[in-house]
């Protein structure tokens, strides 16, 4: 941690900072400039003590040197973590691919979305029982009704289920239907509901908020690390910007800045990251040549009639067409799908 | 809602649209542009349902006419709500001055500020028993003995007490102890807590977030107002822009324009918004010139010390000295502090 | 500057380091941490050289301790300039008034606009004869007719002229006819427009980039400054963000900032700011209120019929009431309008 | 266009509506809802003047329909242009590599990257000599002895030459010894600099402002075509955000999204987008997944001693493993480097 001095700060003012310092278990380093002075404190792991000295009248900035997470870190877990989520390998060649509808609608609706996400290749369904809404009068999800159909689907058709879990309350409900509990991008930083889904071991999709950034994100998975659960996928999903032509702008440079910062697999939602059919495939394709470990696809077997989410739903034959567009992409980076 | 079709397209596709519309309910009403046809939908009140025409092959877009909130809004409720929270009326020419430190940290702590605060003026205590931390490391709170300080703080000074609620199982905890649940900004979608607050019937103070657009954050109020629960406190706190001289971005437009917008009280916390403690009365200031119905400010007695957010805690004198400063700026708008 | 090595790096890796900083000029001092070990670099004013240590391999980071700019700040002249702006005071304690148009449309437009800011109380007109438009088929301004228009009604008013320069060919003639040159926000990064105009010695009044840090707009200042034109008046205008209710988000946390950053007056512009007439007046209260040298406001004698940005501009009389509601702010905080 | 009337407005405000659209040339289409009326407005091209009904008391917002860009647009020029830049197609199925330092700064280092973009595969050689540098005290260029230097390792190497232009004045140097117009992220809304560049009639490499909605952008391209200039490469280089893990956010929707508005070749640039040398070759693979016609790399010989942006140049080496990677990526997707 780096303790700037501000311009025109008295020698007392060094030794008050040394102090301090000193009395937080630090040894204090000074080095003094032509026009500032500043005050090295090491010593200690834990610097997160340090930050209030710039609440004291003679310091200008306390700058942090470490990094402010751990066990997701590189630094911690130099090699990349492979997962194994109900059987299937996160993080290896093989890429991961979790496909479904936004909701969970009918019977139906959720069998043939199931057949055409593994007709696709997927070995993932995903489809939300519990939806975050942006208003409270739009549709909310079937709820145990919408699980159960999950359920009927897994047995179908063998894909691991991945449904999102948007309360505490909820978390043994569904611990008990699903293969993976997905934290949404609302609730990136809810940490009570982190650390309930930490505690409860079951594998995360733990999606980046949309103001979120790297570090803050990671900060927030090291809420369900710290509770022994190392089974976590990060997952870029789009970020708010000024931009209006994508409903949210897909960070694909989180990709390669994850990878180097963290242990964990990152896979890419390129369908909230960009809000538009259209322009899925292609950012699917960009995901895996950046190197996600897995893409997340809205399908829907009739988006112009779907409860939510239509807009940025691809059809069962267009998801077809996106992974056979993916998949030389992957063997050009030294993936499969 | 504005349904425009793409270039080029045909008539068929124009019959297709409207009898998508028809079915939902809606009467269509086609307008055929020199480059563009587009068709308006009327008769019912929810256009929610018409938003997935987006998904059919032949629409280009569809555009939202009316604000999709409504319990919220002056639409709804042409005159301001004074509020009456515990006593104290919120809304009306006397502002509403919340002040206290971020977390509650002891008894001699909490003690001093609630002095503090009651001799500047306040009559609101602020305080955080139950803290939402960036990492899962930092310091979370004294949670249940921290409510007991701030009760003992308010039998001491009368000051109401105003504390925040991070998760739904905490909520009849802290029903018990509060005056004013606070919600904070990361839980600003969090949209179980809401209606869990909500349901409290509990009066709420609650937070924007900070990436939230104020049509979302209204829409996130109306899960409040549509439990029943009309007591509910808007308050402005800093946005996440690219710049990095301030903590937030405070955005201070959302003042006038939330009050053009809806029908509930506004204030104003400069201490997050800015994050810097010399800019807080500055901004104080500017946040009473614009309408705001009062302020939200961090106070410490002995900020360098602070186990949070030191850097931008006023010590008891700065925040008297504020308050002098506030006191023209209300004159000059019409009213009292 | 402070210079971070990557975990791991070796002793080799310092003594490298140590070379290339000492090679460079300054003095290493390193401090060897639990995690990390930085060296922190002395000796000379202009830290620039250092950055580039950041492409040496062992190098995780290199971090600026110092300003970036010079002749601006308040560290190089601590005292507030009270510039001479054509016989007007500017950043003293008589708040500068600026009004009138987006563009000069006609004689009588201008002349109208120009009694009216006159009737408000305005020291300048402002109006454009050179227009920066977004599309190149929008009204680009009736440029040098323009300004002989502004020229007519400063003798008939005797306000002082601002109007906006867009390129380096036109500084000689706006020279001629204007009292301050406009830099807009779009060409805030415009180095060569701004050598030119410091050049000429001529009062700028010079607009924020809807993208600028505080910090890269100090920066950009500084090329006027360091042309000898120290005539400079910053004005915040609105920045990006990813919210669409206003136009821009008008940034007044940047005035208490800058006032503490920079000698210079720093006056706001809501119109811009905001785009939206009906926040103007709300506006412009609050930036006196938080310590604005001044206003710039955005008028029409007819706003429904203005040839550019009509709905952001208040009528004559809505401009009279807006400076009857500064005044009494003006006077909280120890100023006159 | 679509007009649309404030709640409560009464059929007088209607008929004066309806006139104002009727004397500006247009058709009135009213559609009267349960809550609002709207005005569709018909009948010529041109819907500009329509924007200011805006600032009528009666209305509440005026909504664009219509694209406010032509000459760039698909819908203008439906198959995608191959321009021919001094005999290399650009946007075919070959990829267009330029590569470079950020700043000539010698004989030798000019030769020496050439020599080194040749070798990777390039067939343009990038490089400035007119530099905007955020500070006026950072290294500003080489000007004309640099372009002396540009035109030499043209001869020596038989690359293309591509090169900034910061200033109208200097247009004319640059067409003689460059063989593509850079403009730059800064400039990107400068008009009066577009115009002239436009005018010249040379190729244009033109780069997305960092806060320029892609709708702004092609407007601005706009002025290069409307001047008889459709040799335009349009070029992403990454968006400003909150983000500080990247210097700046390299934002790829913008590439499906520009391929499907424009008839234009759009190129990347990973360098600048990023910041970050470490980060270039997977977001440059990810470019070319996602379907743009070319990248933009920074190399240096000596990255450690650029007067420039060393963190995110490339070395020699590390630029043919990059191209080594990029190449599988783009047979991939049909094209070829």
């Amino acid at each position: 941690m780096i303790i700037v001095l501000k311009c025109g700060s008295t020698a007392e003012d060094l030794t008050r900072v040394e102090k301090r310092v000193t009395d937080l278990g630090y040894r204090p380093h000074p080095i003094v400039g032509v026009e500032r002075t500043i005050v090295g404190a090491v010593g200690r792991e834990d610097k997160t003590p340090l930050h209030d000295l710039e609440a004291m009248e003679c310091v200008e900035a306390v700058i942090p040197i470490l990094r402010p997470y751990k066990l997701v870190s590189r630094e911690f877990k130099p090699e990349t973590s492979v997962l194994d989520i109900a059987g299937i390998p996160v993080g290896g060649p093989a890429l991961a691919i979790m496909a479904g509808p936004c909701s969970v609608e009918s019977h139906e609706q959720i069998l043939a979305a199931a057949e055409a996400a593994q007709r696709g290749g997927a070995q993932f369904l995903r489809g939300g029982a519990f939806k975050p809404r942006t208003s409270p009068y739009a549709f909310q999800g079937l709820r145990e009704e919408g699980l159960e159909l999950l359920a009927e689907a897994r047995a179908t058709t063998g894909l691991k289920v991945v449904t999102e879990v948007v309360s505490v309350k909820d978390v043994p409900l569904l611990v008990e239907y699903a293969d993976v509990l997905q934290i949404g991008a609302r609730n990136c930083q809810n940490y009570a509901l982190l650390s309930a889904v930490g505690e409860s071991q079951k594998p995360v999709l733990f999606k980046r908020g949309m103001a979120t950034t790297i570090k803050e994100y990671l900060q927030a998975a090291e809420y369900l690390l710290d509770k022994g659960n190392f089974n976590v996928i990060l997952c870029e999903r789009g970020i708010r910007t000024f931009e209006t032509a994508t409903r949210n702008t897909l960070d694909l440079n989180a990709v390669p800045v994850l990878k180097r910062e963290t242990h964990l697999p990152v896979i890419v939602d390129p369908s909230h990251g960009t809000g538009v059919a259209a322009l899925v495939p292609a950012m699917a394709r960009a995901a895996i040549a950046c190197g996600a470990d897995g893409l997340m696809i809205e399908i829907h077997p009739n988006p112009g009639a779907a409860l939510s989410d239509g807009p940025q739903s691809l059809k069962p034959d267009e998801f077809e067409e996106l992974i056979a567009g993916v998949r030389p992409v992957a063997q050009a980076v030294g993936r499969t799908v």
